[in-house]
């Protein structure tokens, strides 16, 4: 046993960098402090936890050369000033998603997640491989910032109910909290979108100010207790299915560093992107045996004529974003057709291989 | 345009690193020039630009001070005995995946993929996040070698047939080429697995010396010419569901690098296990729609029957493999409990999503 309680402790010594000082690197002082203001509570889960990776790794690829210190949202500035704090050079670094600056620019959405949208590795697919990133930067170019995918949520649940839904009709009138492109369906479905922020959620739904609510996933939504508030779980998040999160970068500061930090800079933000996404699938398989094992949550699948109609819907809405600029055709025709091309793949291997019936 | 056209030429200097020499670091001399060996050939599609993409990528976040050169299979070394070579010091690296080495321990192809087992996503969280890494260090460390995962095929093809499979009889006596545990599940169905390399497979289907074979899917499979010699193209790859490519090292020159350096690498190799995964879907998208409409192959799903038959057996070849040791034990238990959670979560997250109909 002791090789193997050596080589454990070897393993912890390679990811956590805790080595005898012989080996170590000269400790070099940090030639950048950077900030990275982010649209978080500091260390929120998943998300915080996040951006605090792609901070520590960004701290040790350069052995300390860039020192980058997280920013919870509302230390430095508000969460939804990032962007803006970013671009003008208060900070650095901001870490959020696109969606979040649709006042920019409504096309921004599709770098983050649209209704029926793309899936993690589809996303992934088409930033790196398919002309995605570069209509990105175009993007964000006019506002001085450089983009990175810097996670993703994975697919997303359909959200809490305190009423059964069996049939369109009981979408009508229905106040749920779902913001962004997601409500605008519902509220072609007859539904009743509102917004507010995550930490009111569980209040809203309790009191039954809203009678339903999207949020993340079993892992964040076990976090904020709302399997106390509502009766039904549905599935799957038609309206996000693989949110990809962000870093950017002020451009100007950017241009300032050596070509070996640049590279580690988008190197690490290629980590953070994968990371999350296995935070997330590890954390959601183990909350949602809690969810279900511990408190009986009754989860339950949207009735396919609910799904098809919202789909139906969703074409209309996504494809009206197309219409706004040139740009935004642009990037509409390059995402779905990317989108169709990849969906056609994956029918025949990732979905072919997770129906075989077992 | 002209504001697009500067940002495209922005996008690509920050992904080529091709600065003005004013911007550049120091052109630092290399302080390690090493070597990666590999099982592929120089730059073959996917898996070996994947291994280019990883030395390239530790070169440029180094600043240079890591230069790794990459020797295509035989180069340097065949094959099959990059494992030993890297172990003994010939070289530091060596790329290939870890069912190559089972002939040194069984239990090593779970780091790889078997059948019916988890795909790419679930692979990398199990690795990451399950506990997979550490047992993936203690298998490797007998060697004195330390592994990292980079880079993923996600789900293969079933394989070329030259003759439909109806029913499971259609597996008796069936010759065909596909190696390791999948093979031994075939030949448990009644079926003649064969192994050869990668560059006889046409000949030997052309000419009927086997009736079928598995190879990757359609980005390689199409770049063998495989559609002129087989009639029917069969999916999902069950005996490969997402196969991990690895990365070793040498642990005496591991420990020789510093702190920053160590982290480079094992980063490097996160961002090359992201994106050989979006190599290969972005591609295999590209190649589905040539063998469709170009070559108008026959493309299908494995009768139901077959794959139910095919999950059991391969139940059996898997669970065996995990009565050989305690540690195989370990790895097992860890694994196939891992892919319990993580199927349960998938299945009301991406497989209901991908289910929708539209």
């Amino acid at each position: 046993m002791k090789r193997r309680d050596f080589f454990k402790s070897f393993s912890s010594i390679a990811l956590l960098g805790a080595l005898p000082s012989a080996l170590k690197a000269k400790n070099q002082k940090a030639e950048y402090n950077w900030k990275m203001v982010t649209t978080w509570p500091k260390n929120f889960p998943g998300l915080g936890t996040g951006a605090q990776y792609l901070a520590d790794s960004i701290n040790k690829l350069s052995g300390g050369r860039i020192k980058v210190t997280v920013y919870g949202a509302g230390e430095l500035v508000p969460a939804f000033e990032i962007f803006d704090a970013v671009s003008n050079g208060v900070a650095e670094l901001g870490h959020g998603s696109a969606y979040y600056w649709k006042g920019k620019n409504d096309t921004f959405q599709f770098f983050s997640t649209v209704p029926f949208g793309m899936t993690a590795n589809e996303m992934n697919s088409w930033l790196y491989k398919g002309g995605g990133m570069e209509l990105w930067e175009q993007a964000y170019s006019d506002f001085n910032l450089l983009p990175m995918a810097a996670g993703n949520t994975g697919v997303q649940m359909g959200g809490w109910f305190n009423k059964e839904i069996n049939s369109l009709s009981d979408l009508k009138g229905l106040k749920m909290r779902i913001p962004g492109l997601g409500g605008e369906v519902l509220k072609r479905a007859g539904g009743t979108p509102v917004n507010l922020p995550g930490g009111e959620l569980f209040t809203a739904l309790k009191t039954g100010t809203i009678d339903a609510t999207e949020w993340v996933s079993p892992y964040n939504d076990l976090a904020f207790g709302l399997h106390k508030a509502a009766k039904f779980y549905y599935y799957p998040g038609w309206h996000e299915p693989g949110t990809t999160l962000e870093c950017f970068v002020n451009k100007d500061k950017y241009l300032e560093l050596p070509e070996d930090l640049r590279s580690i800079l988008l190197g690490a933000s290629k980590m953070a992107n994968l990371d999350m996404l296995c935070e997330m699938i590890s954390r959601n398989n183990e909350a949602l045996q809690i969810l279900q094992d511990k408190h009986k949550v009754d989860i339950r699948p949207y009735p396919d004529e609910v799904l098809n109609e919202l789909y139906e819907i969703s074409k209309n809405v996504v494809k009206e974003l197309s219409s706004s600029s040139d740009f935004a055709k642009e990037v509409y025709n390059s995402y779905s057709s990317f989108q169709e091309k990849t969906r056609n793949w994956n029918n025949i291997s990732l979905k072919s291989y997770l129906n075989i019936k077992k």
